[in-house]
């Protein structure tokens, strides 16, 4: 049965944009698993699955419903145990955690600032209304001071993957010869901004960016069939 | 048959101190290997197992000699398969990489810098000229210049922590559970500063303190047997 994937969209459904959907649409792809994104905006959310969760993703699988990126690919790991592995065992499980954590940390404050105009603008007048107020309240000021300092954390944001620029000199992806999860995690956060705004995050020759592109070109350019923005 | 690990030291032969030979030491402890600590300082290097390598940790496992604390963990898991794992799958195997970048590109430059003085008056006379040419070649400065940021820095690199910090509300080591080789990756690193310096890296209240006391307990407190500095 095909899998629905409750995937965060503005006002062009063909559009979705969020890091954490990205995650679960890269491991559903991973596991060769037949899925249909339903376009959701974000006024939405709270009425996906009767109330499912807060935030998306969220998927249903039959009977059965999973919210939360990483729940969604720990329950995609243990449901299809006989196709490809999202983790390479129980270690990768327990590291896929910190590197999870590594990317909300590291990456996602300085993109999710640096796209917020771009994802506001992006919005139906309803649901701009919405993302005005609640990421205001977050932030503590105007949505449009929110961005100020994205040209002048570009280098330090740039050095935060040094991390991840220097292990690509001993192996393709994170996952090693192949992606694994935590590939599609530090994916989720490029494609945000990749789907949302022309800002150059990445320099054309950072080892990154090649590594970022292999991405975009699995299971046959999903993350491509969405245009850069 | 006993392991060999030639271990880095200064003129205490009793105080192990290098961050790469202490996960060595967890490792081969992990896979509960009887293992034997061969002092050597930074001259003595060079002429270890016939110059197998310009650094250490080096171990010897009957005829076997192995270089480099990540090729020594693997080297570990190929060969004591039935042995507790310190990667828990390829998946943590590729993933350990990641981490291991992360510690060496985010927590050493910092560390290595904040103790460098302490780590000079640590070694003998003959080490102590060598340390001052090579880190003086290294840094591009006068040795008791390189730990001027130490103190302007600290908040900057206890901020760095928090992926690490925030895996922690997840779970209990970076192995999840129970430690695995990339617990040890980031042990060694504070290890380092513990056995060379009484310098307080770590809040007492922070976490990451908390992770690091659990790690000093494994294996009958084989990171406590070394008092700290």
């Amino acid at each position: 049965m095909t899998i629905l994937l409750y995937d965060l969209v503005g006002s062009d459904p063909a559009r979705p944009f969020s890091p954490h959907c990205w995650k679960a649409a890269m491991a559903l792809a991973h596991k060769g698993l037949d899925f249909k994104s339903v376009p959701t905006r974000f006024l939405e959310v709270p009425k996906v699955e009767d109330s499912a969760s807060k935030t998306i993703p969220v998927i249903r699988d039959g009977g059965k419903v999973v919210a939360d990126s990483f729940a969604i690919a720990l329950y995609l790991e243990d449901a299809y145990p006989d196709r490809p592995t999202l983790f390479g065992g129980e270690g990768g499980k327990a590291m896929a955690r910190f590197i999870e954590r590594w990317s909300q940390m590291t990456l996602h404050p300085y993109l999710g600032a640096a796209v917020l105009m771009e994802i506001h603008a992006r919005q139906d007048e309803a649901n701009k209304v919405y993302f005005r107020q609640s990421r205001e309240a977050r932030y503590g000021k105007q949505l449009e001071d929110v961005p100020a300092g994205r040209d002048s954390g570009l280098a330090a944001f740039r050095a935060s993957l040094e991390p991840l620029r220097s292990m690509l000199s001993y192996q393709p992806f994170i996952g090693g010869q192949t992606p694994l999860y935590p590939d599609y995690i530090v994916f989720g956060a490029f494609q945000w901004v990749r789907v949302t705004s022309p800002f150059a995050f990445l320099a054309p020759d950072d080892p990154v960016n090649g590594w970022f592109e292999r991405c975009l070109d699995l299971y046959d350019g999903l993350g491509r069939r969405v245009e850069a923005a």
